[in-house]
């Protein structure tokens, strides 16, 4: 592996308390997708980061609306027309808050502790947004150039939260200026600090709403106990039948099309330093659980999972009125992995459920129109060597190879752009997504910017080989 | 059967509208013991039932707080002290309403509709209180006695819609005050308006309240799933696995007591008129499930059953966060039959879901302390025909014998008192107790008057022949 330059390292760490500033400003404006009431900020969310590259530098930058929450476009062309172009995806929405839960910040009131800037939406995924941003301005000193080394534009999507609902229409229509020979899609996560850990691949995601109808109406439990339709129980029911007792999901059909890993990914993965009482404590996730004959880092990259994510039957937040409920309802999520398409699962389920669910009850299963199919790098591709070469380069070390257990829109992308899609997050896993006290380590910030410096400089070399 | 008695009958069907105007004015008392908001309106419900006990005549009105909401005790010696003495419970707390799902009217402004009078509390209990009052009126007017013909006492309690947390204490507190020959238990549902039937038991009531614990904390759903013990799924599961394909509930050892119902009272229970879609419309139950081997009837009467009838996990109502959430809990409603303790079943659900639960999740299970026993009348009891001949003389027709589906604190009355408890209210399945449009026929307030003015004359010959 190549040494750090120093011009690039230096460049970052001098300017910590610069990037830091920007990332606490840009937080403090609660872009919550997810919440009318926060339209606005979303809007003003997305002109700070337009003025923040037109700051940088970038000669395009546009605001895309399409019906929904501001998408902003940047694009600055490398100086040499046959240099490849690379297209970064990533997001400033965030997700809703529980503020009563949050110990350390207020969410939207960000503060650096202990080398942590804490926070909503400061590692998800404002903080990558700025980490690219950085990166750029230190290749750029760097190197002594007046424009990147590759054409490099931005998509930066306003509602991937709220699981990007017009992000398909948004690539399509503009596929012409999104034109790029690779994406790098910046929202998944860092193995760790000290290893560098390349993403080869994300799982797909399918989330079902399933709605349950028993009685007409609530009936007093005492009169029906015994002889009524329970929703809530036959609800139960079926969750319960989703996975049998090896932890396999039970939908018919569901693995025939779940891909191996190879046995080079295998191998990789199980070189990946892993302990069970380390991840437990990161991921707070008290016991490990799952699929029989699979070890944990396969179960949560390389394997697909059913949860129950939400259930509610009943009145248990209101003073309790005796009765069997008339409807009780679950939002499923199902991660998948290559090469299962979302739209078949959710045929595999519709089926399953029709065939599982007793007589006498009456039901409703209804999907998001924004499932997203797994996606895993050509492993051969040479912008894929380059990412590995940058991350060991500004770590010291050669880079593991894992994958990412959360979604991306990494399939739409290279779909649509027909160009092969690498992963480079800086987030953690105890970073708390979605959860509270989220919070980005400012060395995972310096680095990844680092890591992005030195794909910039190196993609053209690597492409052209 | 003997004749109706003109005179009971002119003088409530003269007085239908007197009595209405009263079950308004105290329905219009918003006596909802579940809110604490609403502690002051039980109070000023307990003083209305007071106001109308003195005016009726009872030389004894009394308020029992006992660190709960307001119990009112009454009594009106018979003139003979050798008359026996019967002792009436019901309560006048109402269950929790959700005001917009009422179409008739608002739940506490009650109004008269095609011989209904709608609103909370019309029939679920405070209807059932004021026929208890009419039949006293009329049995003075009919016999011309200055008092009634047995020792008639008032038990009419606060907090029966919330377990009854006070009652056990109150009553052996004041046993002596209590004490009587016989109980009549009047917060059970009538089988229909033309058919008399009389309730000889009631099934018992165990509530209990599973919480199961997950991650730590919520977590990012695409970090963990696959791997994370997910409560939701856990809890579902253990719901799910309560019942078998038969229906029948898997507690070890919880049908060694359940007592099968005589010959004589299942030919009882076939002799009752029962048309499976009347049922399914008026309980609106959409469809019959349950026991396998068991008729509806026996379903709800003499079977037990295990119903969820709360469950919530991860955000239903909010922003969706996209985690697995680190705690989920429901609240099991258990119905009881003879010979089967709500203790001994607790320590069975106890063992059950120590066993079933999965290594790895924690969980709290707790319980209600004010579950009920089930009860059934012994079936030779004098006071039992007596009732019966009663509800025969009012319609004119010969009795059936049914149970009732739901609870009543029989078990602790008979027991405490040393007094057999019978059964008698003036509900219906399709007077909507607990749920909206709640509401009270007032021809089977009427004729319910007219049964108990008949037990009141009747009841001294009999318990002494």
């Amino acid at each position: 592996m190549q040494d750090a330059d120093p011009a690039v390292h230096d460049y970052l760490h001098d300017r910590v308390g610069t990037l830091l500033d920007g990332l606490a400003a840009w937080v403090r404006v609660p872009s919550v997708s997810a919440d009318p009431a926060h339209e606005r900020d979303v809007t003003r969310s997305a002109r700070w980061l337009q003025a923040h590259l037109r700051e940088t530098g970038f000669p395009e930058v546009e605001e895309w609306d399409s019906d929904g929450l501001q998408t902003v476009f940047g694009c600055w062309p490398a100086e040499d027309p046959d240099a490849p172009t690379l297209l970064v995806y990533s997001h400033h929405d965030v997700r809703a808050v529980k503020d009563q839960e949050w110990q350390e910040v207020a969410p939207f009131a960000p503060a650096l502790r202990q080398g942590r800037m804490y926070g909503r939406g400061t590692s998800d995924a404002k903080g990558q947004v700025l980490a690219h941003v950085w990166a750029l301005r230190a290749h750029l000193e760097a190197t002594g150039r007046g424009a990147p080394a590759v054409t490099l534009k931005y998509l930066i999507e306003g509602e991937e939260e709220v699981g990007s609902p017009h992000l398909a229409d948004v690539v399509r229509e503009h596929a012409d200026r999104l034109a790029a020979d690779v994406v790098v899609v910046s929202d998944t996560m860092l193995w760790s600090l000290e290893e560098p850990a390349v993403c080869t691949g994300v799982r797909g995601s399918l989330n079902a709403h399933l709605e349950v109808r028993g009685p007409r109406r609530d009936v007093h439990s005492g009169v029906v106990a015994g002889a009524a339709p329970n929703p809530l129980t036959e609800l139960c029911r079926l969750a319960g039948l989703l996975h049998d007792d090896q932890g396999r999901i039970t939908l018919p059909g569901f693995y025939d099309s779940v891909a191996e890993p190879t046995a080079e990914e295998r191998r990789g993965m199980a070189a990946v330093p892993f302990d069970t009482d380390d991840w437990l404590d990161r991921t707070r996730s008290r016991s490990v659980q799952g699929e029989a004959g699979f070890g944990v880092l396969e179960r949560v990259w390389t394997r697909p999972a059913a949860e129950v994510v939400t259930l509610l039957g009943g009145d248990p937040d209101d003073p309790a009125r005796g009765v069997v409920p008339a409807v009780a309802s679950a939002d499923l999520t199902l991660r998948l992995v290559p090469d299962q398409k979302a739209d078949t699962v959710m045929a595999q389920l519709r089926t399953w459920v029709a065939e599982q669910i007793r007589d006498g009850f009456a039901y409703e299963l209804t999907t998001s129109p924004t499932n997203q199919d797994p996606y895993v790098t050509p492993p051969g591709h040479p912008a894929l060597a380059s990412l590995e070469d940058a991350m060991s380069r500004t770590l010291q070390r050669p880079a593991y190879r894992i994958r990412n257990g959360g979604g991306a829109p990494a399939a739409l992308l290279a779909e649509v752009l027909g160009a092969p899609a690498l992963f480079f997050g800086t987030g953690l896993p105890e970073d708390h997504w979605h959860d509270s006290d989220e919070k980005a380590e400012v060395q995972a910030l310096v680095q990844g910017a680092e890591t992005l410096a030195y794909l910039l400089e190196d993609l053209p070399r690597r492409l052209r080989a």
